[in-house]
């Protein structure tokens, strides 16, 4: 898998440096913002998942690229435009867009704090927007790869009609569950809303994966739907680990400060089962324990305690292990070849890594 | 001309009432975002020019409808960003986008003021981005109404790649102009802008629609070609016309503050060629009277001496002149009939307006 996972950052990174979108972009330190996410690396996990897919069933390489690409940039401009919303300072351990441009309006505009916080927020929410385009067009350069022009108007629809509006839904339902009460979510509107900001994209890419190896425009064929919801209940549990590691990774590997969830108040399922389940007392406490600047082991340590004794880690933990034992299952459905075998892999690794 | 503005205002909005993608949108005061400016009304000048362009070679209002909607919900994602960017407090007379989302987000979440800000700037973000992708989603459902696959892709492809990309470099060189000295500005450089930020889209609707007439994928016919090189000089004048309005306007009839755009120490044309010709004290006392919160009539009267006697607004005009004259000599190369004449009102309208 890691080989595979090498490869295919090569091909998209080869790919997004020759496209010719970005060339023409002006001012030259915008073109460099929109360049920026998508060159930074990452895992690469939403072409992968295309390209696996898609191979899976026969499709070839050269015909599942594009889109592939066109993925990874459409996930790159949400999260240009997610850390704005959340005004992030950091996206894997460099500057967010936002923040990297508010610094270059500072020194080459002479901009104050406000003025180059301005500065970062205007040019980040253009950058995004071009990101949004490149990947439209990234898409479409597929039909001069080996796709017909019905499928790709259809893979064309999908990413307009679903991927597009249900993502975003999914965003604007995470900020709003951040400003409720956590006592009024209830676990369910939690795991949509991770269906919703993450699922959908991931189950578009395994979809269309199928849908080019089959020349299926359609989209109704079994494999397409099998591959469809193998990606969804995947995203699903690779969101509630990353929920689970806010709280219980350990910093040195998670990469970011655990307990950062808690000084943000961000509402996950563990803390919703925890304050579900806990006895008016531990409730308490931990609706006391949010919101804190920062966090001690002692304090941390505490909170763990609350979580893991009102049986939420428990919960979080079966319902990850249903979601993955579903996902297995819908891959033994599937053609055993080595591609069938990297999305085991990945399973393994989204499910029990520790960053 | 009037009529013909009148009957595509209700198709436009009869589409958009009916089209099934903002149904979805969650929470709904985020539906209701997506919707605002769309529903608003305007003069829907884009629709008509893409219209007006498909019928005056014989094509059927239906195959053009389409295209036409998504034309107009791709210019309004373009205004609610540009509103966020500008922080602007109303469009049309009521309230922006993300200044009414503050206000819901402050009565309906209990929001101080600066809650309120980010709550309106988040969601405004997300519904542009949604309108993004609601316009693409219009302009594919083309295909079921007329439109070919081949033709649907390459009109997708020059929203993307054409559209997307030099839009949102003009509004970022616009930005990036308001942040320069003056004097470092030259007046090619504001018309560039005006090509980009308002041309490049006005251009593509009246391409679009002589592709759709002639069903021509590759938009290489002579008629693409002239419809496109009118649109954009009636893109580019009407913009003139907006900034000489912006100083010499009557306030009753142009609706928004004059002298704001001195106040914004906006750059236009006038103020770059007024600046350019006036000796050095008059220069001075042009600059120094840029960026005050508000003026009284003596000093919007002095401002407009200088520009009088600069001879920069006898160069706008003139050029305004040229610019329509070019478009009027394109139009006698294009099939003559009622289409052919609701353009020629149109280019009357637009340089001759007051407000």
């Amino acid at each position: 898998m890691q080989n595979s996972l090498k490869q295919i950052s090569g091909e998209v990174e080869r790919i997004l440096k020759s496209s010719s979108f970005p060339e023409k972009i002006e001012p030259e330190f915008l073109r460099s913002a929109v360049l920026d996410y998508p060159l930074r690396g990452g895992k690469r996990l939403r072409p992968a998942v295309l390209i696996w897919s898609c191979r899976m069933l026969g499709g070839s390489l050269e015909s599942a690229l594009y889109p592939a690409c066109a993925a990874e940039v459409f996930h790159n401009w949400t999260l240009v435009h997610d850390d704005i919303i959340d005004d992030d300072d950091f996206r894997r351990g460099v500057k967010t867009c936002h923040r990297s441009l508010g610094g270059y309006g500072r020194e080459n505009y002479g901009l104050d704090d406000s003025g180059a916080a301005a500065f970062g927020l205007n040019f980040a929410l253009l950058a995004g927007d071009l990101q949004q385009g490149w990947a439209n067009s990234l898409l479409l350069e597929s039909v001069r790869h080996g796709v017909s022009a019905e499928l790709a108007l259809s893979l064309m629809d999908r990413l307009q009609n679903y991927v597009n509006r249900e993502l975003i839904t999914g965003e604007a339902l995470d900020v709003e569950l951040s400003l409720r009460n956590p006592l009024t979510v209830c676990p369910a509107e939690v795991e949509r809303m991770f269906e919703l900001k993450t699922g959908v994209l991931l189950r578009y890419c395994a979809e269309s994966g199928a849908m080019i190896a089959l020349n299926d425009a359609a989209g109704a064929s079994r494999e397409v739907n099998t591959l469809g919801r193998l990606a969804m209940s995947v995203a699903v549990a690779f969101q509630m680990r990353d929920d689970y590691l806010g709280i219980f990774g350990d910093e040195a590997k998670f990469g970011k400060p655990v307990g950062s969830d808690l000084s943000e108040g961000k509402i996950t399922l563990l803390l919703l089962k925890s304050l579900e389940n806990l006895p008016e007392s531990g409730r308490s406490e931990l609706l006391g324990s949010l919101g804190h600047s920062s966090y001690n082991m002692d304090e941390l340590n505490r909170v763990r305690e609350l979580m893991v004794d009102s049986g939420a880690v428990d919960f979080v933990q079966k319902r990850e292990e249903e979601l993955s034992a579903a996902a297995l299952a819908w891959l033994g459905e599937l053609p055993e070849n080595e591609y069938n075998q990297y999305w085991r892999e990945l399973i393994n690794y989204l499910l029990h890594r520790e960053k």
